[in-house]
C-alpha cells in the first residue's frame, strides 16, 4: 500500500503542477495515470508540437513543457504509478480514501484529486457498418498525429468545431479531405464554416453535406465508405482513414460510481476550490466546468493552486494554512 | 485621442498577458501604467529576485518573465502611456469609455480592465509624529529593495504577516532588526510567529512588544525613534529605517468614483468572467478578491483568459465568440 497525503489521477500538466502547490504546503502527492509516462496528451498525442499560450512562453513545445515541469516540482519527491487505470475508490471510516489501480496498485490517501483531462471521456461513436472492426485499422476517433495522415486521403465526419478545424488543418496536409455532414449548416463556429465553405469552392476539400456514412469496407485496413444522401442515394468513396468526431461522452466505468455530479461530460466544481460535490474529492484542468470554464492548461494552474489551500484542512486538521511568497520564501522543499 | 478595444490599467504581468488572450479575439488593447517601464512590481519592486511559482518555470528571474511576456504579446501590438496616472473614467452614450490620465491623455475603449496590482491602494500609516516627514529619508512602508537594508539598522513596526515575513527575512541581512508591536500575539501565520519568537530568544532580533512607535527624529535622515510601552515608559532607539508595515488601505481618489464594489481594500468581481459590478469594467490580478482569491501572478493568468471571452461581447456585439486553440491555430496577428 502506497500512502500519501493527495493522489493524483492524471499525470497531465495540470496534475503535475498541483504536486508544486501542494510541495509548497508540505503536503506529498502520489500520481497515477493510464499512460505509460508523465505529461498527458501533451506527451502522448503532440508532444514536438508548439503552444503559444503558456503565459511568459512565446512558443514551447509540448514536451519541453512538461519536462520543466517535472523539473519544477522535483524538489517535491512526487510518486508515481503509470500504465495502471484506477478502478475503485473506497472511503474509509476516518474520510481518508484508498485509490486502487486495474492492477491491484492501492494508494491511500486523505485527498483525491482528479486531473484527468479528457481522459475519462470516451469518443461518441456514430452507428456505421463495421466501425469497431476498422479501429486503428484507419478508423480514429481524434488526430493524434496529423503528419500520421500527411497524403493520405481522409474522410472526417461531424459538424462541431473539430470536425471543421480538423478538415481546415488537414486540407494542407493530406492527399485528399472529405467532411460528411448530416446538416447543410454547422454547429462549430461561423468563422471555420465560412472557411470550411472557402475551401470546397475552391475545390481544396470535398464537402458531403446531408449524407451520413452507413458502412466501411477494406482488407486489413479501410479502403472505402459508404455515404447515404437524405435522398437515400448511396456512394462509394475510395479512403485510407476515416475519422468520425462526434464529441466526447462520459466513459461510464469507475467514475460513475464516485456520486460526482456530472454535466456535459465534465466534473462539476465549485470555483472557490475546485472541489466536486464529495467531500475530499477535486477535480481540475480539462476534466472539470464551471460557469466560465475555458479548457486552458492555464487555467487548470490556477485551479491545482487554489484547489491545494483548501486540500490543506484535510491533510493538517489541526494547523492554520500560512500563505508564503516564493519570491520571500523560496521553495522549501521535503 | 487614442482608440482601442480594450484599454488596461496597469501593466503589470498579468495586464500583459491580457493583451495576449485579447489578441485571441482579436481585441486590441491600450495599456496605462503611472511607472515609467512595464512590468509592475516585477520591474519596479524585484527585478534581479528569482520567482518560482509560475507554471513551467523551476526559476525565472522577475525581469526575465516582463520580458518574455513582452514578446509574448508583440504580435498584437499593444501600445503603451506609461508614467501617467489614470484620473477618471467617462462613460459615453454607447456604453464606451473615454479613460483620461493626469496628463491630458485621453483613451477611448469599449472594455476598461482594471490590472491595477497593489498599484491603486496605498499603505496604511500609523500615526507616528513626524512620520510623513521622514518619508524616502529612512522611512518606508513596504521593502522594495532588501539589499538597500543590508548592514543597517532596521525597526519594523506591525503584527501580520508581512511585519513577521520581513523581520525573518531581515535578520540575515540588516545589521539589527528590532519588531515593535503593540499586542503580544500576532495576527500573522502561527508558524512564522514561532520563528520571530525563536529569533528574539537567539538574540538575532529584537522583539518589542505592548509597544507604540510615538515619534521619529533626525537630521536629514532617521536616527532615532521613541517607543512606549502600554506603561508608558518611553525608550529611545537609535536606527537607520523605520518601516511601519500595516497593511494597505484603498487609495481615495479617482477609483472611488467609479462606484465599484471594494471589499477589503480589493475590488469584488464575479469568477464567471471577473467583471465588477459596472458594466464594461473588469478587475484581474492582485487588485480584485472573491471567494477563495490567491494573490498569484498565475491566477492573474487565468482571469485574464476568462475576462476576455467576456469582453468581446462589448467589442464585437454582432459576433459570436469562436474559442480556438493556439496548438491547432497559432498565433494569428494583426
Amino acid at each position: 500500500m502506497i500512502t500519501t497525503d493527495i493522489c493524483i489521477i492524471g499525470a497531465g500538466p495540470v496534475g503535475l503542477f498541483a504536486v508544486f502547490e501542494a510541495g509548497l504546503l508540505k503536503m506529498r502527492c502520489h500520481l497515477i495515470d493510464a499512460l505509460p509516462q508523465v505529461g498527458g496528451q501533451l506527451s502522448e498525442i503532440y508532444p514536438q508540437k508548439p503552444i503559444y499560450d503558456i503565459p511568459g512562453y512565446p512558443e514551447v513545445k509540448a514536451q519541453e513543457l512538461v519536462d520543466n515541469l517535472m523539473e519544477q516540482i522535483a524538489a517535491f519527491h512526487p510518486t508515481f504509478t503509470l500504465g495502471e487505470r484506477v478502478e475503485s475508490l473506497n472511503k474509509q471510516d476516518d474520510g481518508s480514501y484508498i485509490v486502487t489501480t486495474n492492477d491491484g496498485t492501492s494508494v491511500h490517501c486523505q485527498v483525491v484529486v482528479i486531473a484527468g483531462g479528457l481522459g475519462c471521456f470516451e469518443p461518441r461513436k456514430p452507428e456505421i457498418q463495421n466501425l469497431e472492426q476498422f479501429e486503428g485499422k484507419g478508423v480514429a476517433y481524434m488526430v493524434k498525429n496529423p503528419e500520421l495522415l500527411r497524403d493520405r486521403r481522409v474522410v472526417l465526419a461531424g459538424g462541431g468545431d473539430s470536425a471543421l478545424d480538423w478538415t481546415i488543418f488537414l486540407a494542407n496536409v493530406a492527399a485528399q479531405v472529405t467532411l460528411v455532414h448530416r446538416s447543410d449548416s454547422f454547429r462549430g463556429a461561423p468563422d471555420s464554416a465560412e472557411k470550411v465553405f472557402e475551401l470546397a469552392k475552391e475545390g481544396k476539400i470535398n464537402l458531403v453535406l446531408q449524407s451520413t456514412i452507413s458502412s466501411v469496407r477494406g482488407t486489413g485496413h479501410v479502403q472505402e465508405v459508404n455515404i447515404v444522401g437524405k435522398d437515400k442515394t448511396v456512394t462509394t468513396l475510395e479512403t485510407d482513414h476515416l475519422i468520425p468526431l462526434f464529441g466526447l461522452t462520459p466513459k461510464l466505468g469507475p467514475i460513475a460510481d464516485w456520486g460526482l455530479t456530472i454535466d456535459k461530460a465534465a466534473i462539476s466544481v465549485d470555483t472557490v476550490d475546485y472541489s466536486t460535490n464529495v467531500e475530499r474529492i477535486y477535480a481540475i484542468g480539462d476534466i472539470n466546468t464551471y460557469p466560465g470554464k475555458l479548457k486552458l492548461i492555464l487555467c487548470g494552474f490556477h485551479e491545482a493552486a487554489l484547489m491545494c489551500q483548501s486540500a490543506f484542512k484535510y491533510v493538517y486538521p489541526n494547523q492554520k494554512l500560512s500563505f508564503k511568497y516564493t519570491t520571500v520564501n523560496g521553495v522549501p522543499t521535503f
